[in-house]
C-alpha cells in the first residue's frame, strides 16, 4: 500500500517510523517540511528532513528525538571557541550530513535530489522527499517583529506569542516531480501529529500541493489526520500557544477546524483523551477514529500507524 | 622589529613559532601560501595557513606539526558512513575553521581580513596573511597529466613524479593590502624553510609581492632564507624529488640557486651538515651562514629564529 506521509519533525517522524515498521520497504514516502531550514555556519540545516532521516535510519539518538545516537560536540566547542554564537548546536555527525548536503548544493543538485540520495547513503526503505527545491523559510511575528524561525524556536525558546506567520518563499516554489510522482501513485495519505500551523502549514502552502492531495482525493483516495495536541497540550513544542496567540481552539478540535477548513482530510485521529471531542469533529464533516495516539515507544507507534492505516480504508 | 616571514605549512610553522617567540607581540606578519587550498565538502580548507594559525596559537597537534592538539574524527566517520571520499581527513575542530571562515567568505569577506579575524578568536599576537584574496590553485603535471595539488599530495602521497607544476589564478590575483603594508612597514624579510617550489613559489607568483619585496630590500631591509632541504633529502614532504624532477639539485645549494635567480635574498642559511655548500652558496651572490637548522623542539625554533634575525642586520 503506497503512503504518503507529510511530516514536520519529532511527532511526525516517530509515526514516519511506525509507517515504515507496518509497511513493506518501499512504500512509504514521506513529505517534509523545509521551512525550518537555514544556513548556518555556511551550511544548509534541514531539521525537520533530518530529524524524520535520523529516524527511519535507526540512528536517532532515543531520548530527545532529535539528532543522531551518540553524537559528539567537538566541531560545535571549537566553535564557540572562536566566538561564535552556538545557540543551534550542530552535532559532529550531523554537520556531516550538513556538508554532504551542502557540497550536493553548491554543485547545483535539487534538494530532493539530494535527500534521496541521503536515504541510499543511511539505507533508509522509505523516500523522504523535501516539500520542494526551492528555499521557503517560516518567519514568525511577535511583539519584538518579525523573526525567523529558528531564532523564535531555539534561540528563544518559543518564549515570545506568535501574532503572524508567513512562509516567506512559498509563493516562489512549486511541488517537485518527485512529490507530484507520490501523490499522483498514492492509496492513502497521513498527516502526521506535527505543528498544523509551522509543520504541515508550509507543506499546503507549496503550489501544487493541495492540488494534489486533492486530486489523489477525487479518485477515492482517503486522507487521515492525527492530532499532535491532545488534552489542549501539545505534546511536543508550542503548537497549542501558538494556536491560541492565532485565535484558534488550542485543542484537537482546532486542529481538526484547522484541516477540514482546508478540505484536507476524511478521517481526523483523536487521543482517548480527546473522545469528548468526537461530535465536534464529526461536525466537521470528518469521520473520527479514537484511539492512543501519544507513541511512548516503538510499539505505539506501529500500533498508531496500523490503526492510522486502517482508517485510510474505505469504511465498509 | 618588524618581520615578515614568506612561510608554507610545518616547516614554516615551526620558524614562524620561534620567530613569534623572539620577537615582541605585534612583530611578526607570516605570509602564507594558499596555493594548496581547496574546496572540500563545501568547505574551503587552507592548510598552510592553518597550520601556522593552530602553531601560532599553540594549540597545533605537536607530533604530526598539523591539526590540532586532541582532535577527534566523528565528522569524518560520519562521512565516510554516508560513503564520502575521505582522503583529505578533517578533524572535528578542524572542520569548525573552515566554517568559521567559509561563512564569512560566503558573506562577501576577504580571505584576508577572516584569516585577521581567526587570529584574533585564537588569541594569535602575529598576523598571518593568505598571500592573496584571490583563488589560486597549484597544479602539478605527472605522467598521469594534471592534477590538483591535494590530489597528488595527500591522496597519491607524493608518489608521481612532478614534471611542471603551475598557479592557476596567480594572474588575476594581485598583492593585498594587508601584505603590501607589511613589507612596506617590514624591518626583515624571513624566508621559512619550506617548500621553495610549492610553498614559497606560490607566494612569489602574486602579482606586486615580488616588487614589494623589492622595493624593501632596495631601501636596505634584508632578505634571510633558510633551506628546507639538509644534507640533500626535504626535512618533510616531496621537495628533495620534486627538484630533481624538475631539473633543480636536490640540494641546499638547489634551493639557494632559485632563490638567487629569482633576486629575493641577502643570507641564506645552511644546516651545519651542508657547511661544504656555502662556497658555491656565496658564489651566487648570496651571503652564508650556518647554524642547526633542524627544528627538533621548541627551544631550537627559538634558537634558529634568533640566529635568522641576527642575519638580517647588516654585517658590522
Amino acid at each position: 500500500m503506497r503512503v504518503v506521509c507529510l511530516a514536520g519533525g519529532v511527532g511526525g517522524a516517530k509515526l514516519a517510523d511506525g509507517l515504515q515498521r507496518a509497511l513493506e520497504p518501499g512504500e512509504l514516502t514521506v513529505v517534509v517540511n523545509t521551512g525550518d531550514d537555514f544556513e548556518r555556519h555556511s551550511l544548509l540545516v534541514c531539521p525537520d528532513q533530518d530529524t524524520v532521516l535520523y529516524t527511519l535510519a535507526g540512528i536517532a539518538e532515543p531520548a530527545q528525538g532529535w539528532g543522531i545516537a551518540g553524537e559528539t560536540w567537538q566541531v560545535m566547542s571549537q566553535l564557540a571557541r572562536l566566538g561564535e554564537e552556538t545557540w543551534f548546536r550542530l552535532g559532529d555527525k550531523d554537520v556531516a550530513t550538513h556538508l554532504f548536503r551542502t557540497e550536493r548544493l553548491r554543485g547545483g543538485k535539487r534538494l530532493s535530489a539530494v535527500a534521496l540520495e541521503l536515504c541510499a547513503a543511511l539505507d533508509v526503505p522509505s523516500r523522504i522527499l523535501p516539500m520542494a527545491d526551492e528555499p521557503v523559510r517560516t518567519r514568525v511575528r511577535t511583539d519584538d517583529g518579525w523573526l525567523d524561525f529558528q531564532d523564535y524556536f531555539v534561540r528563544l525558546r518559543q518564549a515570545p506569542e506568535v501574532r503572524e506567520v508567513r512562509f516567506e518563499g512559498a509563493d516562489l516554489s512549486s511541488i517537485t516531480p518527485e512529490v507530484e510522482e507520490a501523490l499522483a501513485g498514492a492509496e492513502a495519505i497521513v498527516v502526521a501529529p506535527s505543528n498544523p500551523i509551522v509543520s504541515i502549514g508550509p507543506i499546503l502552502a507549496v503550489p501544487g500541493i493541495d492540488e494534489a492531495i486533492a486530486a489523489a482525493r477525487a479518485r477515492g483516495v482517503r486522507s487521515v489526520g492525527v492530532s499532535g495536541i491532545v488534552g489542549g497540550k501539545a505534546l511536543r513544542g508550542p503548537a497549542d500557544r501558538m494556536m491560541a496567540s492565532l485565535g484558534d481552539e488550542p485543542t484537537a478540535l482546532g486542529v481538526a477546524r484547522r484541516y477540514a477548513s482546508m478540505g484536507l482530510l476524511d478521517v481526523f485521529v483523536l487521543d482517548r483523551l480527546d473522545e469528548s471531542l468526537a461530535r465536534d469533529v464529526i461536525a466537521l464533516g470528518l469521520e473520527v477514529v479514537v484511539t492512543e495516539t501519544v507513541m511512548t515507544d516503538v510499539g505505539a507507534r506501529v500500533q498508531l500507524a496500523r490503526d492510522v492505516l486502517a482508517a485510510t480504508l474505505p469504511p465498509a
